[in-house]
């Protein structure tokens, strides 16, 4: 079990274990020490050992984790032993990249539905998904059971998008739209900015005088 | 000029008031307000204001902001108003998607090498970029006069890519990768993680009871 309360850092933290592990796994590792996962995750091994305590009691001083059980123990605390239906907002490039990102896949996140508001792209199919009208999203939404969805519309229209999303049931969205988005206490909310990414770099790059804190 | 030092949040709040007054922009509204900004932001207008008068001394009081020029000037400062020579390290899906990203475009990127290590991949093209061994990266960057890099290759390989990048003469990375990257000082690193952020939703959505912090 969890604790109470936990720091969104520990939480990321986990991820690049979950992720650590997996390569350790696959490299046929039966064990790792903290100092193995530290070193990947660029903390120190006394982090990995306060954020694994966290979760319970996890390996033996002096013999290490056991590779696979500690994986699929994290990836049970991260929500990762089932799978995730997601409703995915916008059928542009973006849009397009993720619905076929492999990474989403492998850790169970399934996109049951798309949404466009482009008469030429609703009614096209994706894999096994018809791009549905952006009008329909609360109801079909609803009728897939998505638990979360990913926005990827323009600016403009992302607020609206989420809020639909909201109303249909989803209890998680991940931004990409370039706007800050307000959601109901209740419904977590996470947000990716490609292009403000790649902004604070060009802005690092324009000013190697300016200090940036 | 901007001040000497200055937080990587008011940055990506820069990125966000010249995402609005494109928009703006193209809506036909030749002047914008703090408040305006603000909205489109999440922010208060005093944030705004702050954040503005950071950079020198815009607007009129009472009259707003004229949109064109707050934009080419906000540009400016970000260092939108050139373009900037891109080498991307990994072929993979998410490269592929990242390639084809119209934003990164818009905003003048421009990705002139890519890098695999598959042998099948090497030697197709992609546009007008031919995709490189990765074991050239580091002369191929240098040839290609490439400020930035994107590194979306697996974990266990992202240390090595990031190293020859910088090698090459890389001044700036976005990393995809699943794991820290260490660069030396003098290079700007960004970390984007998709699968992160969505477990960080996937924790949320396990853990309704646990407060987030």
């Amino acid at each position: 079990m969890p604790p109470r309360k936990i720091s969104d850092s520990a939480v990321r933290r986990l991820s690049l274990y979950a992720r650590a592990l997996a390569d350790y796994q696959d490299a046929g590792r039966s064990t790792v020490s903290s100092v193995d996962l530290a070193e990947r995750g660029g903390m120190t091994p006394a982090q990995v050992r306060k954020d694994l305590s966290l979760f319970g009691s996890f390996g033996k001083r002096g013999l290490g984790y056991a590779t696979g059980d500690l994986k699929r123990h994290i990836e049970e605390i991260l929500g990762l032993d089932r799978s995730w239906r997601v409703a995915l907002v916008g059928a542009g490039r973006l849009g397009a990249a993720l619905f076929q990102y492999d990474g989403f896949r492998r850790q169970g996140f399934e996109i049951v539905a798309v949404f466009d508001v482009d008469p030429e792209k609703i009614g096209r199919v994706w894999g096994e998904v018809t791009i549905e009208d952006v009008d329909e999203l609360e109801q079909v939404v609803r009728r897939e059971k998505a638990m979360m969805g990913i926005v990827t519309t323009p600016a403009a229209s992302a607020q609206e998008a989420a809020e639909a999303l909201v109303e249909g049931g989803v209890e998680g969205i991940l931004n990409f739209a370039p706007r800050k988005l307000s959601v109901p206490e209740r419904v977590t909310l996470r947000n990716v900015n490609l292009t403000i990414e790649l902004e604070s770099l060009t802005f690092a790059l324009t000013h190697h005088d300016v200090e940036i804190t």
